[in-house]
């Protein structure tokens, strides 16, 4: 019997009781229709709910350089196989995903390396929104970072502070660049607030729900190159900013974990 | 002032700024040796450590087919651009990763639609090592579900089960493979294994430290066949398992969320 005979067989066989833990796994899947779910018992020591940072990655995902950057293809079908499976290609800066200190710097630390310490975090979360819905071209300033100390206190060792702009929800829409055909339009880090985390506090790692960590007119980087060759990482086009805690949540941060790599696509996940 | 001009101004700029923090930040590297790591604060509620289950994903890390399938091409190098970027291929079932439903069936779940529900769960960790050990063709049985069992009491609703064999240990040898030119030779899940834990227990997810869910001499996928189409998922290739006690700890999988996938690597968490 040929290998694709045999799975076929095994796969008849199977279909009877397939079809009776069908019904029970749609029924599972039905009632996690958000991406917020209550954390099993196992989390209720500390958290009592888990948030997906994350957005679904597609060929259409927006773009710092504008053109596509992932892309699918099926190397073996169920109906001619019995089996899915594709191969993907990506630049490591696409999706929600991981500046890692070697995207800007010489010989900094890669993607792989970043220690776990600073990959499950506390999450202090900085709400620009009200300026961002005004000027997409506002910065996450040294003034709010000291608005957000004076009612949360101090930022903890390892932390990962955020930016949220609002910037998520414009995802599916060209706002979510904001080209004009010359520049870009949307809230970053201004390069003196990631020199005052880096001088003030312990910060690891610093996150903003929009294409980079650089306000889009920034036409230095001057934000990656403070920030990243320090050894600190950055997360970019992060989800869900608005549910979750100003402070108190821990962020987990699936980095991916290629050798020598300068980020990457990371699936991340808030404990609140 | 062109683009890279720009860069290289800025990049100077910051040179005494970051050969200051360089050394911090190398210090906060070389602390952080082992793969296991202390919680930081938000996490001493509930756990004290977090360990990574993730081996690095490299273009030689052993595949079931047994040619890479992993590559990287090196887009802008920091000479020449001032940045460091690549862009990766990988067929979706390399490294440490997980089989979605959809891998083998015709319209299951996709990696991006695993309920999160599932993604942070508790792990039971069942050990197999000493008859791994004295056959590489050993499988995981009911026996050693209800022997865990015993000890350790019922499997939480959501669990992960994952199966210790001993396997990572042998990650950069023949011997992980263990291909005879005919046949492949590691431990795996007995196809009445996970047809008790569908029966008895609401598992969610199983995980090897082996190359398949199915052991090296299976010809006919009967344990993917058995889990997968369930809407049950699979992780293969998890690492550190000997580093995490058999009950208690949370396992939280930083799944890719690409639409449509059959699965993809992930970087995978244990919290003690």
């Amino acid at each position: 019997m040929c290998d694709i005979c045999v799975m076929n067989a095994v796969k008849e066989k199977m279909l009877s009781r397939r079809s009776l833990f069908k019904a029970a796994a749609m029924a599972s899947v039905a009632a996690v229709a958000g991406a917020t779910v209550a954390a099993p018992p196992a989390m209720a020591k500390g958290h009592h709910r888990v948030e997906d940072m994350t957005h679904t990655l597609s060929p259409d995902f927006p773009t710092y350089f504008g053109a596509p950057q992932f892309s699918m293809e099926q190397k073996f079908n169920y109906a001619e196989h019995s089996f899915n499976l594709f191969e993907y290609t990506v630049n490591e800066h696409t999706g929600t995903h991981i500046d890692a200190p070697l995207h800007f710097s010489a010989d900094g630390t890669s993607v792989d390396e970043i220690p776990v310490s600073n990959l499950v975090a506390p999450l202090c979360v900085i709400d620009i929104s009200a300026k961002a819905a005004e000027s997409a071209d506002s910065q996450l300033t040294p003034a709010d970072i000291q608005s957000w100390m004076q009612k949360h206190g101090d930022i903890p060792e390892h932390a990962c502070v955020a930016m949220y702009s609002g910037w998520g929800a414009k995802v599916g829409t060209d706002a979510f660049r904001g080209f004009d055909g010359e520049k870009q339009h949307y809230p970053g880090f201004h390069v003196e607030a990631v020199k005052m985390l880096m001088e003030e506090t312990g910060a690891a790692s610093i996150a903003v729900d929009t294409l980079s960590l650089d306000y889009g007119m920034s036409g230095d980087f001057a934000t990656h190159y403070a920030w990243l060759p320090t050894g600190r990482f950055g997360i970019e086009n992060i989800a869900n900013l608005d549910k979750v805690p100003a402070s108190g949540a821990t962020l987990v941060v699936g980095a991916p974990k290629h050798k020598g790599g300068t980020g990457g696509p990371a699936r991340i996940f808030a404990m609140v």
